[in-house]
């Protein structure tokens, strides 16, 4: 089970922090440095519960790109998930090969989708229950609202229906939801209508999301519940030679932040 | 431009046709002949408007699939559209290299977009002024009430919404709409929200959309702005060694029954 999974690994290295592996050319000190995810996978493996690679990145890199998502992720051992952030959504039978693509020919743990589709667009994932699925719900982005906030009738804006929906569907209990770190308040909300999934939060670093209002928010009953990931502000701490050692650097202090909020959290009980 | 390319190809073609190409190997006749999309190709190109590889069954062939898709739709003349229905959607950042891979990696020229991650979740996509993008508004699949019914305050329903967000986005005039054939009333609030964007209607044939009707509510008022897309229908019209010509005769058969729809509403003016 991938929330097992997570969990142990939350446990085995006393960390609540995902790194998205991003390959922007422009940012990368070393474009051409193959071992570049090797190299920051093997400093902060200690660090985190999961990697998210986000298949945009490497899908610019033409047809090869996959393959050198494979090869980046070898590094990764094997107790740490990789969670696909690809955010696929489509019709049913659609939905079925997508799935197919992510969990049985790339064998990741888990990935995020997109709701837009509705149950059939978004069941073909969560039908493998051995691995996660993370619904897009509310995004990080400055436009997150134009779609995400229009108002239903009643007054529910629509992240919270898509919540609704994601606590639904979690019918294996392998479903969480993503909600950006840039909207504490939608986080709290997403907190409340999905008390026992896992949420996944992105929007730490680059995006400028207030990591102590996110965690505050994203955090279950057992201050547990959640992964906060960074992806730029991570991997490009340094541009120079030193990424590596920098990306650590970054990864432990955002771990310890987290950790602090946690045990915060837990001893007022 | 996108736009002018695909009138331009209707016109060569009298055609209101697109064909899909969706490699399901439990449906091929011959899951091993590597001609297969060929075949299919040279046998339709000169009935057709555009083809549209949907990317979920390439990726589904594992870390070789976009090579195979980029090899397969090599027959297709330079003066055919290809649309890449691949329903990216993300943050601004992540957007940016999906439209960058389908754009500038694979050539594509449009591709289907989901709206749920707003403005800026579109704008990478649509900033390729010479590309297409289509916007999926009203999916064709059961489910899609799910999500695109959900009632907005003042009653209107979600997609419609996203139709006029769509026809908002439309700034360089090369953004078009998705809209199943399963739903033709819905089609119809869509061109009326959009009168002058191009709508990309699938799901005639193996999901059962009706199409005289959803290309009576697809239709502009030149009779025209449209393509109906069918996948299965013609792909595996047999699976047996005739599949190619089964799918010409196929292709033959929906070309024509548009057309006499169009005709139709053209000489009642």
């Amino acid at each position: 089970m991938f929330v097992e999974k997570l969990r142990a690994a939350q446990q085995t290295n006393n960390s609540y922090l995902c790194i998205g592996l991003d390959p922007d050319p422009e940012l990368m000190a070393h474009p051409h440095v193959p071992s570049f995810f090797t190299d920051i996978i093997n400093e902060t493996k200690d660090l985190v519960c999961a990697y998210k690679p986000n298949l945009a990145f490497f899908e610019a890199l033409g047809t090869g790109g996959m393959q050198l998502l494979l090869e980046a992720v070898r590094a990764v051992p094997k107790h740490i998930p990789i969670i696909a952030d690809a955010k696929r959504g489509d019709i049913g039978n659609t939905a079925k090969f997508y799935a197919k693509a992510l969990f049985d020919v790339y064998k990741f743990d888990a990935c995020t989708v997109n709701p837009y589709g509705g149950r059939d667009a978004v069941e073909p994932f969560a039908a493998y229950k051995e691995r996660g699925v993370f619904v897009w719900c509310r995004s990080s982005n400055p436009g997150a609202a134009d779609v995400q906030d229009l108002k239903l009738e009643g007054g529910k804006p629509l992240f919270e229906a898509i919540a609704e929906r994601a606590r639904d569907w979690n019918e294996h209990g392998n479903v969480g939801v993503v909600a950006g770190a840039t909207w504490p308040e939608q986080i709290e909300r997403v907190r409340e209508i999905c008390p026992d999934q896992v949420l996944l939060v992105p929007g730490v670093g680059a995006q400028q999301g207030e990591l102590e209002a996110a965690v505050h928010a994203a955090m279950d009953a057992e201050a547990g519940g959640f992964l906060l990931n960074a992806s730029r502000g991570v991997l490009y701490a340094s541009r120079g030679d030193d990424y590596a050692a920098a990306a650590r650097k970054e990864a432990q202090r955002l771990r310890n932040r987290i950790n602090v909020m946690r045990q915060a959290a837990l001893a007022r009980g």
